[in-house]
């Protein structure tokens, strides 16, 4: 490529494939956030197919941190059912290679890696229900100050599958009291990004020590008048899938997401054929 | 066993677990609408783990005609997401075993014919959304009169996986004019059931010839002021699976499904651990 990268702000009007050919083509890198505004941006897990079975069970055992939008075949780098000439190996900014549990490498395409027995499960995030509480009033602090959510782990217990196990990690965003329980009903709506919260209030109740020393992110305070709400995390099957040990594991780097052109608030995450 | 088999009408109080053990114990071998009211029911693929993969890739694929709410460990006949003790080689009233993509037997209990290798699939079914609709003032006619839903093949293509393609199948629900648009709201909200209606209208939109001559089921007549209302329908996996000549294949008899602990109305299909 011959001119720079395009910047964040020079996406910010751009469709999900034209953001995805400026990924693929034109080196964008950075992240995903408040791009392609309406689409569904997705977590992702490429796994070899031996893995995937149980993967699949751990996800639907879990479907409020894991809620599967996309499987793609054996081998086949597409995935039509999430959006038209998705290319899997170049169409995510940024990836994180991991080999036996261990966080290998960080790249920007994974064409050298690509193998006929990988499988790629898309899964929703935590944008979607986002998108949705700022369109009903509902302001969303880390999103204000420009921040990244912060993430705790939690107490919750995964129900576990296979090698697949672990505890649940959770989002907090602190909401005015009296918009707690729209909160609820709002994101409810959204089962294929994470649905309605845990719990809200205490943070002992999910093992939580200090809300202002989550695992990772950033400390979002909790003002007078607020509660804090926790949702279930797509940063779940990552460290699931770190712990599990598997010689290879891909996913997107975080914040780094695949954008579909499936809209967020579609009834289910399948793109009708055309 | 000493005693006659219970009637549907001694198992109308009964909660879920009591209805199961009927099946297992007492020799109940007769449909389920209606029974352990409230709670999930549904339908059943059981298949060699060499084929679960893409099945469950045609599920994720086809997510309103199957939803997925149970995936078994390999060999496990346990359901423990589903419900407690539940013992998928006995607590079904009635199954069907496929060979060759040929119905070989229909039993009430699989127990001679379980192997190490099988997996359950568990898929909700429309029992869940009909009930919500009579709960909001909408009556459904065939339930009225004791009669099977009627069921359609349609020209509507599903997105394929592996060996599994096809049309999906379609129910048809008359509806009065005016409560059309509620009947897509409230049914929306059960993507665990078939969610909102394929459409509505016109059955040629759907290839449909005759709405008098289902391919399975009762015929019902659409009256004047009602539209009819089609939606995706749990006979599509089966139609499927058969359509795909497995060497082996286990479902329920259609009507006679898994009653599960799980509350219908549950934001998720899992059981909350105790």
């Amino acid at each position: 490529m011959s001119a720079s990268p395009p910047s964040h702000s020079d996406l910010s009007r751009k469709s999900a494939a034209e953001v995805r050919q400026a990924i693929r083509h034109d080196g964008y890198a950075r992240h995903t956030a408040g791009l392609a505004a309406g689409k569904l941006q997705c977590n992702l897990a490429i796994l070899p197919a031996g893995d995937v079975l149980d993967f699949l069970r751990f996800c639907q055992r879990n479907p409020k941190p894991c809620p599967v939008v996309g499987i793609s075949d054996t081998g086949d780098a597409f995935m039509p059912t999430l959006g038209h000439d998705i290319d899997i190996r170049t169409d995510v900014p940024r990836y994180r290679i991991f080999r036996d549990g261990q966080l290998a490498d960080e790249v920007t395409n994974i064409k050298a890696l690509w193998r006929d027995d990988l499988v790629t499960v898309a899964l929703g995030c935590s944008f979607t229900f986002e998108n949705a509480l700022i369109a009903n009033g509902i302001p969303v602090r880390h999103i204000e100050r420009d921040q990244t959510v912060p993430m705790f782990k939690s107490s919750i217990p995964l129900v576990p599958a296979g090698r697949f196990a672990g505890e649940m990690v959770v989002t907090m965003r602190p909401v005015a009291k009296d918009r707690v329980q729209d909160a609820y009903r709002i994101s409810r709506a959204f089962p294929q990004a994470h649905g309605a919260p845990m719990g809200h209030g205490d943070p002992a109740q999910f093992g939580i020590a200090d809300l202002m020393k989550p695992e990772w992110g950033d400390p979002v305070e909790v003002l007078p008048g607020e509660v804090p709400v926790y949702w279930a995390c797509g940063v779940t099957p990552q460290n699931v899938l770190l712990a599990a040990n598997l010689p290879l594991c891909i996913t997107h780097a975080p914040g780094h997401m695949l954008i579909a052109d499936v809209a967020e608030d579609a009834e289910t995450t399948i793109l009708k054929p055309t």
